[in-house]
């Protein structure tokens, strides 16, 4: 072992940089020291301690998921084909009363880390309860996450009362800011029509002295306007606007009925867009106007939402839907096109989570979160253009190896941080008790 | 060895029957004997030659892909996010010109072969130029498919005129009527617009003298109906009522414009629909009026379409978009759930191609093609319920083991009947004419 040598390096294949100019590098060389991307060239033989050959694959940037509830796989496919607020009223909310707690979110989110590393995903934005298991789950598997504290003004699972929870928030960001970027804490409020304004304001107020990010669930579906018109004499986006909440460390999630006066409001304050089109298909809750969105340079990512209303945490899946949702709607094929998807699914989601100085493309000087994904395939052949082809054509499951802050996490398949098998026998458990029998339908 | 043992029995896991009244099956047995099944039952253990263990499992009817162009995977991924008529006349029919040959159409089954029994599906329907070289690959694979031979009234890559087309095809019910109902010819009309009055009328005559399924795109795109009207003075499915060519032997493809009179003459006279969501989803073409139709009780399976505008032949990425699309478009999420869809990809696709008594569902006398779907991985735990998981949650690859006809043609993931390396080798060789060099975009 050379002091010099590389640590690891990826050998072979076609890179996506996903630089600004969108470089791609054939025959690639990745240089790996420690966390960081040291070396990105092409036809070089670099001395490293570990080799990792990437003939016929694709390595891209690890894929980032800007938005879901982890351990909402305890609920995958518990109560499907319902409307959005029947199923979070009647299903989700009454289940997450009597199921969700500390010993709970953990296992679940053991499970939802091993869904997610074998699809690609190398960062996960999680808002949810008992976010210090959710936290400690994560980083027990080596992923890297913006872990958000959840804010509502109805009593959830792990907080009884708003004090609190405020309380709460404090200590969990003293807890984890000293572990960013791997974990890095923000808050979360859960929507317009669940926090009053005194929440809102007092939980981004708090944001800012934290210099952490602020999310908010927004406009998932077309109700919501007429409820927080009723309530408040305005519309969300005014609403939020006239609370002063919104800025570029605001994240909001859906906004699938956001108009273009909102799009204005939006693209003025470079407020971050996590864009969830499976989940609010599935739930019938709208289609968000992407499309202009990105025309008025919103910064847009992508996330799954979590697994009971999507089913999957498959970022492959998610870009296949966002690519063809908004050609389907438009009936226009040009709105959306698949590098413009990848982007949404990489440096652009570091965009949305305030990390792209560190991740979302491959370039000198980034960590080293990256993933290769096999294409000798017969689905995956032949090879014309690699961003169709990942979009329209790849699967999670051609992930085949997965490196985060410059360590493998999962070697053809194998994952090397977790024992699937275990996550798998312990949700099982919990599920048993949620549902003793299945129950199809 | 005893005389009286089954060929094969399946043993363990969770049998989806797909039978008239969905009965599900714990701790299955299904013996099959030759090609068919002989026994359905559960809590059993007969003897057998070959024991399949499917612990953990589902069990369920293979996938019948209704409508597909398998050659066109050589030009999958090469012009993507265009208008229909854009990519069908500069990039499709100019590259059909110039590739589309007989060693290129069988080579690129193969390949189809290989991505489709990976991906779950048994039995398929193909419409493309040298369809005999496709039922030879067909044939070769073990795969059950409906083969049928194209019509236009322009020239074609395998056949210049029209009256040597008739000729041909004439040929091509009596080459390939013997192999039923392991490969059955049909006859496929381009469209209404691709075909006169008088090639539509004497191909619906010839295969209603041949017994063979009738084939025809029909309004997949909005323009047609304005293309029709102008030419002939009506709109296409009075078109083709007035031709006398809707029966129940007739299948539709796409139908994204059927109007609600449409629905009535073809529930009037049971015609049948191939419904393509992922193909006319990405080519911004429309989106059927399925829930109005299966309401009408239209009988409408699943298809693929070709993979040039899929982009690929996953039976499973059909399911899942065939049950969030109706429900995104209509904003509402009871219009389509995932018991609708699979029996669309299995019994109801098995009506569409005349084959519901032999496949489609597994039942004692029925022809033994079955899937087996390993349901112990991360992102298919828990499982509450099979339907829902399998649509919403499950993924081409997740299928483990693949039976058409009696025959195992997949084993643990490993291909039985063909070799996807050199299947792989012989595509490239064709992309590496077809564009030379990578396209990124």
């Amino acid at each position: 072992m050379q002091p010099d040598n590389f640590d690891i390096v990826i050998q072979g294949g076609t890179l996506l940089t996903m630089s600004a100019d969108m470089q791609i590098m054939e025959d690639a060389v990745v240089g790996i020291r420690g966390s960081r991307i040291e070396l990105v060239a092409t036809n070089l033989r670099p001395a490293a301690n570990k080799i990792i050959r990437a003939d016929g694959c694709l390595i891209l940037p690890g894929l980032i998921n800007t938005h879901t509830h982890l351990p909402m796989v305890c609920f995958r496919g518990l109560a499907d084909d319902l409307a959005l607020m029947d199923w979070l009223e009647h299903h989700i909310f009454p289940m997450e009363k009597r199921f969700v707690n500390k010993e709970m979110v953990y296992d679940a989110t053991m499970l939802a880390m091993a869904e997610m590393i074998q699809s690609g995903t190398t960062t996960v934005c999680d808002g949810y309860f008992f976010e210090n298991q959710i936290a400690a789950a994560i980083q027990a598997c080596g992923m890297r996450a913006v872990v958000a504290q959840g804010f509502a003004d109805f009593a959830t699972p792990d907080n009884p009362a708003y004090e609190k929870m405020m309380a709460a928030a404090g200590r969990f960001v003293k807890r984890w800011k000293p572990y960013s970027p791997m974990i890095t804490p923000a808050f979360f409020c859960h929507s317009p029509y669940t926090c009053s304004p005194e929440t809102l304001v007092n939980v981004k107020a708090a944001a800012r002295d934290a210099g952490i990010l602020y999310m908010t669930h927004l406009l998932e579906n077309k109700q919501e306007t007429a409820t927080v018109e009723q309530r408040y004499g305005k519309k969300p986006v005014r609403h939020l606007l006239d609370l002063g909440v919104l800025d570029k460390d605001t994240v909001a999630v859906h906004c699938n009925w956001l108009s273009s006066d909102d799009i204005d409001v939006f693209a003025a304050l470079d407020v971050k867009v996590s864009h969830n089109p499976a989940s609010s298909m599935k739930l019938a809750a709208g289609v968000a106007p992407v499309p202009q969105m990105l025309d008025r340079g919103i910064t847009t990512g992508l996330g799954t939402d979590g697994a009971a209303s999507n089913n999957t945490l498959d970022m492959f899946q998610e870009m296949n839907l966002a690519a063809k949702i908004h050609k389907a709607v438009s009936l226009d094929p040009t709105v959306m096109n698949a590098a413009t998807v990848i982007r949404m699914a990489t440096i652009d989601g570091a965009r949305v989570l305030g990390l792209e100085g560190l991740t979302g493309s491959i370039e000198t000087g980034k960590l080293a979160d990256i993933i290769i994904v096999d294409m000798n395939q017969p689905h995956l052949t032949p090879l014309y253009n690699p961003y169709s082809q990942l979009v329209y054509a790849a699967r999670g499951a051609d992930v085949k190896t997965s490196i985060i802050n410059g360590k493998i996490v999962m070697e053809n398949r194998r994952l090397l941080t977790m024992d699937p098998a275990q996550a798998i026998r312990n949700v099982r458990k919990i599920a048993a008790r949620i549902a003793p029998e299945p129950t199809p339908r």
